[in-house]
Parts: structure tokens; sequence; C-alpha cells
């Protein structure tokens, strides 16, 4: 089992959330969360920065400013991995900084409270 | 050490602190989410749906709808995490859909921010 | 590859954002909790407590309060763990009861949704 992380667009949720189901994943869970990444520098602009124009500084803008995002948290088998990455990516690819990250854990064990159940029966 | 991440309904936060503190664990912490399981579907509902019934379809509801749940997190040794699920289990088992779920991560390492202290003597 | 979960104080999250960048962690996540340590009981304190007065159980507290505080979760190539905890440490230890708590958790993959990269590639 594993717990995929998938960090979206806020207005990416809902496409988010059908694909994954498209995908067959149907139980997940999601938060709302601020972030950024490594960012995406012009380098004509930090170029320019680095010669101590500060329009191009400025145009940089403040390093360490989080934007909202939504986080979506499904656990699923080890064999539903790839194809839980790939239609996330296929879903929120722009090409554009933002388009966020997936980050996939192990995970040791799931339980339905409902019924008790543990393991993959837990999650299917 | 595991990471324990109980979901439960918002209405069960007090009895699940309370419960959590009687088996030992004092430090969790908690966030607000939406969420949404396998979903329990009245099998004569399905067919309705699936032979045309619009009532019955609508029923079903809709598949992606994400409910409001609260989102748990404690981390304990491992000789606690059989009692920490059990603990939840027991204080969230209606038997109807909704209850919940309960996941267990490894844990690489935790540090007390205080003191410096790191692994089980950060969480004891 | 791990990733880090810092717990610190509400107002502690710029300085602790300015400590990872200052550390070359450029890509992170926040989100807001609530949440509660081991405590940390005035030994005289516990004894009146145990010993019937009332005024000093007042004083100890409801066990089960929760904290408003802030989760910020980054994560980095092993390489990175030692310094990035060591900062988190640094920037938020005051020695008294509340200072949050870093854990370390194992990560199987990463994968930047722009261009697809996995692996190291994607948080770097």
């Amino acid at each position: 089992m594993k717990e995929v992380i998938a960090i979206v667009r806020i207005n990416m949720m809902n496409q988010t959330k059908q694909a994954l189901t498209d995908c067959g994943v149907d139980a997940f869970f999601a938060h709302e969360a601020q972030g950024r990444g490594q960012g995406f520098v012009n380098p004509l602009l930090l170029a320019g920065a680095e010669q101590g124009y500060e329009e191009a500084a400025a145009l940089l803008g403040e390093k360490g400013k989080l934007y909202p995002k939504r986080v979506l948290t499904a656990v699923v088998d080890d064999s539903m991995v790839k194809c839980v990455v790939e239609t996330i990516i296929n879903t929120n690819q722009t090409g554009k900084p933002g388009d966020g990250k997936v980050f996939v854990l192990p995970m040791s064990d799931a339980i339905r409270v409902r019924t008790g159940e543990a393991g993959l029966k837990a999650i299917s």
C-alpha cells in the first residue's frame, strides 16, 4: 500500500477528483494548504537582479511567498500507484510553474473503522 | 515508531481525543479535511439505477462528493499501535458508512524541538 | 528522500520559512492544525493535585486541550535532513513547552507535475 499525496491548484480539485474516480480510486481526502515549489526563474531576470537591476529583482518576487493549494491524499494498492500518478499528471500538467507535486509514501497498514477490516481490504 | 492517522467524523473528535489520552497517548495534532470512502451502495438502488430508473440514480448521490472530516495524527512507539488503532475503532465504530479510516505509516525519526531529544525520547 | 514535517508555533512560520530557504530548501507547503505535546507539568503542581488540592489541579489545565499550530512540510534529499532538522530546532527552540516537534518519514517517490520528473530531480 502507498499513500499518494497530490498538491494541486485550487481550481483543479474537481477535475482531479473526477480523474481519480475514473482511475478506480473512490476513497480520498483533501485539505487546504499553502505552498511553493523551487520557483521557475527567468534566467534573464536573474542575471539582471544579480547585476543590481532593482526592477529585475522586484520581478523575481519574494522568495518565501506561499500560494493557496489543495492537498489530495489517496491510499492505494502498489499496483495502482503508476495509474494514479499518471492520471494526476495528465489532469494537472499545464507546463507552467505551480502545476504541483505528487509524493508517494510507504504505508504500513490501513484499517476501515466501520468493519475493522485491515490491509488491502480496508481500501478496496 | 509509527505515524497513526485517523480520519473521523467531526463530532467524534472529543471522544477520540479522550480515548487516545486514556490509551496513554498525550501528544497528537489534528486538522480539518474533506473526504469520502468507497461509498456504501444499496444494491437495490444500484440495480435500479443501472436499469435506468432516474430516481434510484439520484438517491445514489454524486460520486465525487466530499464530506467534512477531522484528521487526527499521533506518533507512537510500535508497541502502542495496536492499542491506539483498537481504541480509535472502539470509539468511532457505528457500523454506518462514514465511520472513517485509520492509516499507519512508518516513521524514520522524531525530534522534540524544546530539548532536541530524538527517537522514542521525543514522543514519550 | 524524506518528508520532514515540522509542527511549530503560529508566530514562528515566517522565521521557519526563511530558515528553510537559507538552508537551501525552497519547496515546502504548510497548513493550519491544532495540537498538543505530552505537556510539561510542574512536579509541585502535580503533587498538589494528587493530594487533592483543587487549585493545583485547576492550574494543571485540561489535559485534552489542543492549541493552534502550523504544520510545515518539506520533501528533501536524505543528505539534507540533518541540516533541515537542526535549522528548525535552532529557529524554534525557546525551551518552553509548545516549541513543537519534527517528524521525519521515509518517502518512496516524488514527481514534479509540470515536467513529469521523478525522484531527486523532482525536488531539486
